[in-house]
């Protein structure tokens, strides 16, 4: 685990993106039911010796409500902006509309070991149990952290994975050099997990919307409309990765064609924050509900969205904010990081951020 | 025709959209060949009588070069952020990889009249001199102007349609109230035509990218990073009808894979005027270029893309800079125009945003 | 109106596609409230003078329950197996997962007058009355009659369209040379409109899967597992436009999801009629629900699907094995037709179709 | 590695599918430089154990020309028919419209394990020695072999698939029980690995365009037009899993969108062999074309395309051609196979397929 830092998230500095409040914890778990794990991998130093590290990488995993994800799935949904990167399960949340496992994020090229213990959880916790194993499939995600991390070397196995699902908690987050986020960089700093959430009132019923973020992509750095690219190391150093993976989850009752439709509002927050959607950056979007598949939950809502679906509209704006603010929390909470070869991710220096946000007029 | 205003374009006021330079009309018409037509129809006042007016509407079209766009058609790709509209041609936008006539731009409802002008115009030029008629697949996007406009009058006709192609010229491009702009509005004031273009340099070629918009929709407005949306009129008067159609043409040679990657970027632009994607704005991205198909054309740059596309990093900045820009101009060249039944949108009032633009440092 | 002619049906020789049966009429109508209507224009002969004739086209409506399907939508879907065309009103589907007006089908260049006479149609009869005019989203299919028909002399007007949906009606549909298939082709043959029905049981309860074809495609004509394609007209014939629309109506309660995956058997059907999917033949399928709007419709099937989705492959069954009885009827009740030229499509010659199935062991 | 059967292909009975010829082996591998490679797993009987077996699994690699797939990665292009699986690789498919790895077929819960021996081969062989290792995106095809199988257990490792591709050959390809067709059943009979091919003629050039199918998929078993449903085990035995994997190749110049398109029309062939495309059937297709990236690589086909893309119908032909007859032969090459709990695949009977098909005159 990395040290839990003294850095302040976006929203302590001041920074409000958008009209809508957060959950209790400013998180994706702030919709119940959903724990966040992370496994982080930090050691060694100098020289890239392949199979050897330097090792900056990790596993995060973003657990639906429940211990049996394949008997209740979660409704889901998703968008590709840019489909250069390796994700694994869109196909099953296209047509089935569910995701039936948890959804983990790590570096590009360990998404084959967390797929395996994903499939090794499932089967000792939930299959082996009953004495028959279906097929299923797991959702992975990823970014590459080639450019910190010996990522050849494979470092993330099947059992951090399992460890991963096995820790993960529901309450505060841990965010920036965290789990999949270990060696990520955006905007040529630190970058990596970050989270954010939003309370949206539908059909009289408070619901929540929340996002968690794993940012590794680039562009021109925007914080809350003011320009910092000129901060930003120079655009070579993002050239081995940079893609960023967006997870939205919410307990409001929404289908695969009304999560498709959210999960594509993520981009807004992703787009105000500076990104110009890089040629080799994946950037996904996976969202699901946590009640749309149990009809008596969220009746209200439910009611109210198939009287006139343009309520959704304040969910859009939930999702894009969220989004948004994960991002800046990504970067806020994150440390600088030396990897391999003496590469460095420098954090983003919040002392500029809010004097420069502050002569903006923004705090 | 509506009267040219004297009204400034966001590049007047001093206003620069990311670090790019535009083309010498700063306009799609920028790209070699490209033309660009309106028919604006402005008549009547007082209460909507259906079929009568008052009429706020009218119809746009960006022609590819040449006159046989049959023959030699152009390369397109696509993409459609909310498919909330009724946009034709798609389809064979992303099967065949082209477009074969002009592009319109015009009410939801006027669709239909505004096809059978492209088909009518297209068959009494190029097919009924030849004695035969193929099918093709005329591409028509339309936004509501209902708020303003008597639409269920349908007063665009297909002349009205066969005409826009007939004015359409090179150069300097009409912006604000006409064409298929003259009744739209965005972010609660007036909106319309809006076009931009940036300067791109692939292969040591110099190249250009045009965006035009017809903007009609809404969200939170922010102008190049600085929020306006306490001066909106309240959401409820764009119930009616908040869209965007997007067109964006390049003479860089690129295939209909890259054209819709890039058209996606253009939503990035977009985003960063404040939308959120509302339910009902129905957002499209229509990409074309004007060399791809010209195997002898932009030699430098065709090599440049084949052997790195990450070349098109700058493209997509320039995509998505553009739009923006089109964007403002289309709200920042409107004038205040009073509809049916009194309903009015308010054009921006770019003292206010000049002001506050300043004291944020951004002039 | 063509006269009612004696040909058979494919049922009516003896041929049995698929274990299902047919519901009453064994068309689409028998989808209770789904109602079809033709117009037919059939006038002059002799050479092509564009703009005067020979006229062999029309318009078809397929209309959903109830009369005011703005305010009553129907759920619905939609597949592109192959998009040269230019069918509009397919974003809509998959945005908002719904059709708000009757569907119609005519040749490809009168998309645009067709289009306007939907539109027409719903502000005489549905929005004028209330005073207010939204915006809404036709749904128009084409395939192209430009081998027999003036297609250039757009001789299907709005008023045509309107005349379709007034005169829609339940129960037995006429088929072949009729409406939209008028001057269709299908194999070198004469093609047109066709239409089959399935009953399935789902959740104890009975209901009805039905499809409609405008059938205008080509490949190598099989029927029922035999092949025919030695009897086929030279493939040259074939280049003006050969394509298929495909409407497929249920009363089962399914969702948008569900009816992009049923809109996809479809095309199974389509294969084995012999299709290989032309370059220029643009396959679409449209489908939608009568019931999933309506909660209290439909519990047991709805319960039964939501238990276990796969309860859907009887659904599947029934799409593909009624569209190809739908193709089939196109053929089987289009009689010969000679058009503009002198060009000729010759009745399939059910002679020779009976016996041969016969030697096969098929009757 | 499973012993070459003596069990003939279909050609062999005299079965002629379509009226194009195979290439020299009538395999995939006709498309010069591909290569492929099986490794088989077989042990063990009884009851399942899970963890231990019995094991009826293996992996396929079908490698692309060359041995550095990442710097000369081929073109592709992929058609989901049924996203009921968890393929990896797709999202980088349509966005880069490339493959830069060799493309792997095995169990549904083995994907993540042979993702890791792409990667593990990958970086030994390619990137090691240069000494920095990118990201990549492996492409991992898999249906379920749950019926036969131990899947729990995974039993195919990362070495497996290192040594799959290290075996992958040239000339003739087994079939049947092999690779990751072990486990596999198709219409309640043994199924598995199948290949064909077809040579067309564009532009005065020959080319080949190959198939490989992994059949483990369901329906109403249709050889060349005549049924055979009445001899399939019941339904039921296919409910743990049924897929197909279906991969194209070709030499002929195609683009990432051409590709996609002749995707599409493998599932024609599928179609015919009486797929109903079953809820839980992962029914892909990828396709990749080994010369388009090769400007001076086959001229005349890639100007003869340009000229008329209509060309490419002959393309399709051969591509729902090859891709039934592959099917075909995955079962007429495939031996009877008793698996876990005593569950058992029969070949199918050749004896009555070989008699049906020549009392209904096919033979």
């Amino acid at each position: 685990m990395a040290t839990i830092t003294q850095r302040p998230r976006a929203r302590d500095l001041g920074i409000r993106i958008g009209p809508l409040t957060p959950g209790e914890h400013n998180a994706i778990t702030d919709v119940a039911g959903v724990r966040v794990g992370h496994v982080t991998l930090n050691s060694g130093e100098g020289p890239l010796r392949i199979g050897h590290g330097p090792v900056r990488t990790g596993v995060t995993a973003i657990v639906p409500p429940g211990d049996d994800w394949y008997a209740e799935p979660v409704e889901a949904g998703q968008f590709v902006f840019n489909g250069a990167g390796t994700t694994v399960g869109l196909s099953l949340i296209d047509e089935f509309g569910r995701i039936e496992t948890p959804v983990m994020l790590t570096n590009t090229l360990s998404v084959g070991t967390v797929y395996e213990g994903v499939v090794r959880y499932m089967v000792e916790r939930i299959f082996a149990p009953r004495g028959s194993v279906p097929w299923f499939s797991p959702v992975v995600g990823e970014t590459s952290d080639a450019y910190l991390n010996d990522i050849g070397g494979l470092h993330v196995r099947a059992e951090h994975a399992m460890e991963a699902i096995r820790v993960a908690a529901a309450g505060p987050v841990e965010e920036g050099c965290v789990g999949g986020g270990m060696g990520m960089g955006a905007f040529g700093f630190k970058g990596g997990i970050g989270t954010s959430s939003r309370m949206v009132e539908l059909g009289g019923e408070s619901s929540v919307v929340g996002a968690l973020v794993q940012s590794n992509f680039g562009g021109r750095l925007t914080i809350d409309g003011v320009p910092f690219h000129d901060l930003q190391a120079p655009a070579r150093q993002d050239a081995l990765g940079a893609s960023i993976m967006m997870i939205v989850a919410t307990d409001l009752p929404l289908s695969n064609r009304l999560l498709a439709r959210v999960a594509k509002r993520a981009t807004l927050g992703m787009a105000r924050t500076g990104s110009t959607g890089g040629h080799g950056s994946g950037d996904y979007v996976i969202a699901f509900s946590t009640t749309y598949r149990s009809p008596a939950a969220k009746r209200a809502a439910r009611q109210a969205l198939a009287d006139n679906e343009g309520t959704l509209d304040v969910v859009f704006q939930a999702a894009a904010d969220a989004t948004e603010e994960a991002i800046l929390n990504s970067m806020f909470r994150a440390e600088t990081v030396i990897g391999r070869d003496g590469n460095m991710r420098a954090a983003l220096p919040l002392d500029v951020v809010e004097e420069r946000l502050r002569r903006a007029g923004r705090l």
